[in-house]
């Protein structure tokens, strides 16, 4: 088949949400961030994640401020939201497999052999991605490159 | 953003070539079956499952015998594969992350706090994956559904 390496694998835009996240926790509370400077902290493509703010704005994890003291900025349930959550704000719920999407999505389901293979391998996925939250993330301690990286993003 | 279903989703081919290879693993050995006969019993459609077929030809884990009794055959190390190794031998290794692709893939991978929560997810999908194969699946006892699919894939 074609080597896609996309199989099982996070969209771009999920990546970018992440890192966004991330880096927006690492502000103070009711900092704002302009686009071009998140930008710059997450080495994304600046119209890329405009989309990916808004889908952010959407889910109720950071809201966008108008005027001149405007941008993005966190709110708390975006601190507190999991690596999942993120995630599926972005892309919509996570299945591994087609016959784990809620609903008659397979008919072979509830008779495949595979069937709870693909149960297990997502439960034990989700089990890493509900558990790592945005603020614990942030917490990491940071590198000389990203203390460097998150500098850039500081207004001029 | 769009809301594709696809974000970490396994494809409709390596689906298939699943499901292929557990039918096959059902049959005794050097048993021959052919293509309509395992589309049915697949539920796949015929001509997508034939390319699926050749990728696992090329990976030596069934062969396509030619002649009046021919028709493709899983091999000993089919049916000693694992679910992962029949994903990758047709879509390529799974990567949750572009920064799990060995190599240089993502210039921040060093310091970017995602990082690890990728690599663990990635593991604990990986255990599973790895620890099933396609042996112990077809092991597992048929439901009626799909005595019913097996049969229908024998030859008339």
């Amino acid at each position: 088949m074609a080597r896609s390496s996309s199989t099982m694998q996070l969209t771009r835009a999920a990546d970018y949400g992440i890192r966004v996240m991330i880096h927006m926790a690492t502000l103070p509370a009711h900092e704002r961030a302009l686009l071009p400077a998140l930008a710059r902290a997450t080495s994304a493509p600046q119209s890329f994640l405009s989309k990916v703010l808004q889908a952010l704005c959407r889910a109720g994890f950071i809201v966008s401020r108008r005027g001149q003291a405007g941008g993005f900025e966190i709110l708390p349930a975006g601190r507190k939201a999991s690596v999942r959550s993120v995630i599926e704000a972005i892309e919509g719920p996570i299945s591994l497999n087609l016959c784990l999407v809620s609903g008659a999505s397979c008919k072979r389901k509830s008779f495949c052999p595979a069937h709870p293979v693909w149960a297990s391998a997502q439960e034990a996925m989700m089990g890493v991605l509900n558990a790592a939250t945005i603020a614990d993330l942030a917490l990491q301690p940071a590198t000389p490159q990203l203390r460097s990286l998150r500098a850039k993003s500081k207004p001029a």
